[in-house]
């Protein structure tokens, strides 16, 4: 198994073949820990959403809407981009579209993949035992933040490629590798040296941190279908 | 000093106001560390050409001509990009024109720079000193292989940082960090894991990276000047 990791968005013209190759799309602040949160409380469906107008058409029409832009809840939109805004009551058997500065524009240039599946350090197993069953090449893709690399996707990289055995590593996922390994499992306090961090503390939303660091806390995988986001 | 660091070519454009800030450009396997030789070795001064036509037009013109692509010596050119090919009787008070794969077209795009510097191991200390001195920005950026990222350029932007003090980082820079301190100094067992070392391995150069993995061996700063790459 071949794995590549993908450190921002503008290095995705670098992938070959990607048809033949499964893409985790990560985007640990906020997106994909969200969007593993929204499925695992029971959505039926999740609809991801590059821009605001498109998102905006889905109002009022049986969907709920979260969006976010610059780490704020976009105006009039149901929900934001924390995971806290998705309860279970609120979101269970309903589909729900998304939009958000990084992580929903990965999933759409993701499209051709053979698979694409979310990853978060919320299902980080979940993803790895995928991955090993499948036993197809791999592309960790990190939203980052603005086409700028961040650690927080790269420390997720790094924590997935290091529970995949009998893998060729590309060198950013080596980087990725030692960055996690260094960060000596405590996620949050490296995380505080991140520029992400210092945008989210200004926002108040330390806690969303929080959660998100947080390991393996469900087992389910979100795997893209037909444009739909369900569990996998 | 706020540091930066463009793990590819294709994050370049990340870089707001760079006519404000240094450059140091970083190819550790070869270019930056043949330069750096070549300078050291008392050449009066480099010039780094992007394309092999252009390059060979210097020919039989006073000049000495150096040239690589995918890690081969360009046929007819005087040198290839091996640092050992610079010895000091060649190229002692000449002019050299240089054109490689990866780290001359990064000269030429940072050539708005408020100033370029070449960095290699054999210089680091070197260059850690002339940052220190013009506290200014800086942007170290990795020439990578081909669009992709490299570990030993990722290890070199590591291994600057770590010398500079009361910095603000950003992300790159952090996971850079991370790698040279996981790399325990050993940069050339470090490297045996990464994508290049496999490349060289193969065209039997192995003594070219047992010598880019050297420290501290000049105490020369390559500079760009007026289109020339001269001692800073």
């Amino acid at each position: 198994m071949r794995i590549e990791t993908i450190l921002s968005p503008l290095l995705f013209k670098n992938i070959d073949s990607i048809e033949k190759k499964i893409v985790v799309v990560i985007d640990i602040l906020r997106a994909s820990s969200t969007i593993t949160t929204i499925i695992d409380h029971g959505a039926e469906a999740l609809i991801a959403v590059v821009d605001e107008a498109n998102a905006s058409k889905y109002k009022n029409k049986d969907y709920l809407i979260g969006g976010e832009r610059n780490g704020e809840t976009i105006s009039g939109f149901d929900f934001g981009n924390s995971p806290f805004h998705y309860k279970k009551n609120l979101v269970k058997d309903k589909t729900i579209v998304l939009t958000t500065t990084n992580g929903t524009r990965c999933v759409e240039m993701s499209s051709n993949a053979s698979d694409v599946i979310i990853g978060s350090f919320l299902n980080l197993s979940a993803v790895a035992n995928y991955l090993k069953n499948k036993n197809k090449d791999v592309v960790l893709f990190c939203a980052g933040w603005k086409n700028k690399v961040n650690l927080e996707d790269s420390l997720f990289a790094g924590a997935l490629a290091k529970k995949l055995t009998n893998t060729h590593l590309d060198d950013s996922t080596l980087l990725c590798m030692d960055a996690f390994e260094m960060s000596g499992k405590d996620l949050f306090k490296t995380l505080q040296k991140s520029n992400h961090f210092q945008r989210l503390e200004k926002k108040g939303v330390i806690k969303d941190i929080e959660y998100c660091c947080k390991l393996d806390t469900t087992n389910i995988v979100p795997i893209l279908k037909d444009g739909l986001i369900v569990r996998g």
